[in-house]
Parts: C-alpha cells; sequence; structure tokens
C-alpha cells in the first residue's frame, strides 16, 4: 500500500465534482441538463486565433520555446498593457505559463516557504489554497462579506498578518462574488503590505469582464511591484488550451525562470502561437462584445434571482457569476445543490467550494448559458422554490 | 525588495542554459552553431496526428476535459500497454498530463512531505532534483557508474535509505547515459524498496528510444505498483505540445484527481486530441523507422568519439545520448563546453547538469542531429582536439 504525503491529504475535493459527476449520469439517462456551475465562458475561440493555431501546427511548431514564452508573444502582451492600461511593462517581465494554474504554481513555490502563509480571501478560488497545501505552505482564510463588498481592506490585513505571513492574494474581478477593487482600494491595500515587507499578488483572470459603466482595470497602474495572474482562458474563450501569464518584479526574473524551466519547460507552443492574434484590436472588440452580451444576461439574472427570494448584494461588477445568499427556507447550500439537481435537472456550486465563511448559506450561479437557457433555468428555479416555501 | 523562498535558491539553473544564450549570440553574428545539447529528437510530427490536432482546433475543442485526461485517450494508451507489452493498464490507472514535466510536478506532491527524501541517480536527468526543492524535500544523489551500468543497485539502495526516504527514482532508458534496466534488474529494485515501504518511480520518456536488438520495454511488465511517467514528446516528436502521461496504483487514483484539478485543471485540449492519432499501429510504425536512423547516428558517433579519445562505457541502449568522458588532457568539462562553442561553434552539454559524481570529467553529447551534421560536428572536434594534444 502506498503512502501518500500529508499535503496531499490536506487538498479538498471540490463539492461540485460530485455534482457533476451526478450530472454527467442524468445527461446520460436523456435528462437536459443546465450547467450553471460551470467557469467557462463557452463561446467559440476568435477566428484569426484558430487561424494561427492551426498553421503554427501545419508550419511544425512542436518544438519547446525558450522557457519564458516567444519573445513575440511576451511583447504583444507588453503592448496590451501598455495600450489597453497606459502601464509601461516590460516584455522581460512578463512570463507565459501553462495557464493561470501554471502561474499560481509557480508563484506559490517562489514566494512561500513551507510553514510560511498566504492571506487569501474566503470567499474565493477554490484552488488558491489547495496550491498552498501542496507545498506545505498554509492559507489564512480571511472572511470577506457584504460589509466590505467581498474585499480584502488594510484593516482586514493588518488584523489577520502574523510572523509567518509573506503576502496577500485578491482576485479583481472576484470569483465567486464578482467585486473588483478601486485603484484606491488597491493603493491602500498594498501601502499597507509593502510597511510589513510583504507582496500583493492580483489574479486578473476575469479582467476582461468587467461590466460598464466600469472599464476594466490592473493593479499595474497603482502598483508596479505586484504580482499580476491572467490568462486567455475566460476573456478568449481558450480554457482548454492552457496558456496563461504572471507580470512580475524585475528582481525575481531569474528565479521565475529558474522554476518555469523545471516546472514546465515552457507553456505548450501552438497554444502560445495561437494566442499571437488574441490581443490584437479586432480580437479585442470581438472579446467585449461577448461582455456586453453577459451584461444583459447578468442583469436577468440578478433580478429574477432576487425575485425568488435570493439576497444578492449589488450586482456583480465583473466575471460571470452571482454569489448568493439563499432564501431563507430554503435547504442548506449542500442540500439546495443535490436537490435542484435532482429535481429540476440544474447544477450550480455550493458555497463550500469557496471557503467556509457563510459558506452553508450561499451558492454560486454562473451566467455563461445564454439567455434563453437562463430563462428556462429560472423557470424550474421557480418550481424548486415552491418544495420549501 | 521581494524576499523569494529558500526553497528556490536552491535550485540550480541549468549550465546549458548560459551556453544556449552565448550560441543565439554567435548565432545571430552568422556563425553556423551545431546544436548537440538538445533533448528534442526535431522529426515531423506524424502526419495523422497534425492532421488530428487541426481537426481538434477546428471543431472547437476549446473547453477543458476531464482533470484525469479524456477517457479515449486514456483508453489508448491503456491499449498501448497491451499490444506492446501484454501488460494490462487500465484507463483508470492513466492520468494524461501537462508534459512529463506535469507529471513529475504532480507524483512529487504526491509522494513526498517537506524533508522527506527521494534516492535519485547521479548522473540523471537535472529537474528531478530540482522538482524536490521545490517542495522542499530533498534528493538523495546516488553516485551511479561504469561498474553498474549507470544504474542503481539493490545494493546502492540500502546503503544510501535513511528513515526519511520514501522512494526511488529512476530512468528507463535513462538520460542521459542511455542506460536500460532489465526485468530482473528491474524485479530485484522493486523487491528491495517494497521491503521498505517505499515506491519506485520510473520515468520512461525514452521508452521508444531503444535500440535493436533490444526491444523497448516498461517496469509495469515487472510490477504493476509501480509509478510510470511516459511523455509524448519524444518518440512522437510533440516536445512542445507538453502531453504525457502517468500510470499509477489504483490507491492513489482519488489523491492524484486532486493534484490534477488543482495544478492543471486538464492538459491541453488540442494536444489530447492530437494524441489520439499518435498511438496508431502506423503511428509506431513512422516512429520506430525514426529510431533506426538514431541508431545509425549512434553508431557512427560512439566509433568517431571513441577514435578522438573518449571514454564509452559500452554504446548507450536507449535514448539519443552519449555521455562520455573527456580525452585525459582534454579541458574539463564546463572549459571544453565553452571553449568548444566559441572556436568550433558546437554546443554540447557539460557533466554538471547530471549531478555531481564524476562530473568535471563528462559531457553529453545528444544525437538529434542527422548524420552529415554529425559528421561536421566531428570534424570541428578533431580540429579542436589538437588544442590538449
Amino acid at each position: 500500500m502506498i503512502e501518500t504525503s500529508k499535503r496531499v491529504e490536506k487538498i479538498e475535493e471540490f463539492r461540485v465534482m460530485d455534482l457533476l459527476r451526478r450530472a454527467n449520469e442524468l445527461a446520460a439517462s436523456g435528462k437536459d441538463i443546465i450547467h450553471m456551475e460551470i467557469g467557462e465562458p463557452g463561446f467559440r475561440v476568435f477566428e484569426p486565433v484558430v487561424i494561427r493555431g492551426i498553421k503554427a501546427i501545419q508550419d511544425g511548431m512542436s518544438a519547446y520555446t525558450e522557457a519564458q514564452g516567444i519573445l513575440s508573444l511576451r511583447e504583444s502582451i507588453s503592448n496590451f498593457y501598455y495600450k489597453e492600461f497606459g502601464v509601461k511593462v516590460s516584455a522581460d517581465r512578463v512570463f507565459v505559463t501553462t495557464g493561470a494554474s501554471g502561474a499560481l504554481l509557480m508563484l506559490t513555490a517562489l514566494l512561500l516557504d513551507h510553514d510560511e502563509n498566504l492571506l487569501i480571501t474566503d470567499p474565493g478560488y477554490p484552488c488558491s489554497r489547495n496550491y498552498l497545501y501542496a507545498f506545505s505552505s498554509d492559507p489564512v482564510l480571511v472572511p470577506v462579506g457584504t460589509q466590505t463588498g467581498y474585499k480584502l481592506t488594510s484593516s482586514l490585513v493588518e488584523s489577520h498578518w502574523n510572523s509567518s505571513t509573506k503576502g496577500v492574494l485578491i482576485s479583481s474581478p472576484s470569483n465567486p462574488t464578482g467585486a473588483i477593487y478601486s485603484s484606491g482600494e488597491l493603493g491602500e491595500l498594498s501601502e499597507t503590505i509593502k510597511a510589513k515587507n510583504g507582496f500583493l499578488l492580483v489574479d486578473e483572470v476575469y479582467q476582461g469582464f468587467t461590466y460598464k459603466p466600469l472599464v476594466s482595470s490592473t493593479v499595474l497602474s497603482v502598483e508596479q511591484d505586484a504580482f499580476v495572474v491572467n490568462s486567455f482562458s475566460k476573456f478568449f474563450g481558450m480554457t482548454g488550451w492552457r496558456i496563461g501569464w504572471i507580470v512580475a518584479p524585475e528582481s525575481v526574473r531569474k528565479d521565475l525562470l529558474k522554476l518555469a524551466q523545471n516546472f514546465f519547460i515552457c507553456a505548450p507552443s501552438i497554444a502560445q502561437h495561437a494566442a499571437l492574434d488574441a490581443l490584437t484590436s479586432d480580437a479585442l472588440i470581438a472579446a467585449n462584445s461577448h461582455v456586453e452580451e453577459f451584461r444583459v444576461r447578468r442583469d436577468f439574472l440578478v433580478k429574477a434571482l432576487r425575485d425568488l427570494g435570493f439576497f444578492i448584494h449589488g450586482s456583480p461588477l465583473g466575471a460571470f457569476y452571482i454569489y448568493a445568499r439563499l432564501p431563507k427556507k430554503a435547504p442548506r447550500s449542500k442540500d439546495f445543490c443535490l436537490q435542484f439537481l435532482e429535481s429540476e435537472y440544474v447544477a450550480v456550486t455550493p458555497g463550500y467550494d469557496f471557503g467556509k465563511y457563510d459558506a452553508d448559506h450561499h451558492v454560486r450561479f454562473s451566467f455563461t448559458q445564454n439567455l434563453s437557457r437562463l430563462e428556462v433555468a429560472i423557470e424550474r428555479l421557480s418550481r424548486f422554490s415552491r418544495s420549501w416555501k
């Protein structure tokens, strides 16, 4: 019998996985499942990106690239920051990674030793705490609620920081709450963390999904020493391609390079070449038109859920999720998800997957399905709600 | 100033990287560089794999796949073991990974806690010790020399095992020596390790590069509880695609799944679909014809190097490297590599990248270049050798 590590023991399996398995069984028996548990935007990849990917395969771009990522792609990312945000980010500071997952994996190894910890928000992206466990480091889950708009604040950082804390991870726009930090909030957080000699890491994978009248933003406008994780997955619908990036301070370049060489050798070469056509003006216009469509879905869903008694603290400003508090008489999170799936064939994610804080009373709805599907989902939810009313 | 982790400090940068940078400078100034430092076979990907990859992009296979890898690919890998080696490996035990790199990363996290250690061979694949450092675990470098044909033996395991040792990692065929373990040797090793409640992990990424009259083999024929890492990179020329696999005992499936979900979400989807056509009979015939060509190169290079005074302990049985001891009067490894590059524009890898044991006197020649290029390389080496004779 193989003895596995204690670090793996600590990693929790996502609750949504059991639901997914059950959803697949139900689908196999002919049920029409509506997937509102999913973190994928589901639109088709922009045609020039498709063509560039195909060309990369035809041209035999099958060799390893440089570990940091092909220079032209890093330059294209550098230009993106300048054109979109007026921020100068040298291509030397950009690392092309195997998705945002690869980025977070490398940054965990770069920045934390075992038995050191990182402040993360609760609720927050489920993998974050698991990366830490994998490296024998620790997450400090900081509960963030409606009082702070689901955001970490300087005073929360002050009250949770201890002698083993090395830094702070936030996401903006946030999964699961859709919260977005303002420049002022980021500046204040950054000052607080700097005073403690810590680092600020911002997951910006939902950057493009910022709903009007807000415009998308980056922490780099405020703090050039922040670590940024981003990805082609969400905004460009390239989840399966596994391609993302890091922006890091110049001083850690050599160390990050060592990690990139050892952990990945390089990010997938075909995806790197395809991504060269993802940050053009045309591609950004196409991506933004999707976002406009998502905004309509959000507005529909927020209103419909509220009408059914769900509490939503302000419409999400970004991402494509609604983190909703369950109506008073509804079953608790886990039961709610199970029963909703079994009776109405709609899958949603229980609050537990995002942390512990009031998780029992929350579920996450994603609005990656089109409007007519969302309408059906709401009809089903309305019917389901009669079971507890 | 950002403080990086102690674990990253321990990771060594590959010496060959400096050489590569210099080689690129020289190439930019018009020099004709011969790359014998490279770990990529360099042949074109088999056409049906290319077509399948293109189709996957056209069909919009851009979503995440299941974390373990798409079932049809895992079944194709399962069939491969049965057809090639007569070994039954259930698709449930196969994990499709982001290259062998992703596989080794997951297995390190799965099997070792911080401050535990793993026995690895010296010389051996450079990343192995670095994965361990990244997870705050330790490599125990076991010197293997000509006495044991560069192989780990039961008595070496016995003499290096300590109370923090959890298992053993070997590669067969081995990088950099080309050594291949026989079934008898693997069986004996496995028994020794089992008696210590340890695990045996075998890196088989060069499996297909086994030279006649030997035929390729797998530890799974001898020991079903061994962990195996393999890859489409070398045998199918798909290095940049980042696609490999793990075979693991049934008992760790749940834990590996957690790691796959968190570390990678899934292996690149396009590469997974393309790889569906990599293990067909036709693809294997095509791949084997490359191996036949590599054998001719090996024979040429072994003889030519010996004629120039290099010591080679038997022709390498597998992989595409020659780990050669430098002639007595030649400069030591690092100087040798630098001077050979500067004077003759040929890049080879210094022994240091593979460990410490007698590294000063060894270099690795890869024979991924075609025969006529190898002939030019030998001419240049012959000229270079006059500088020390």
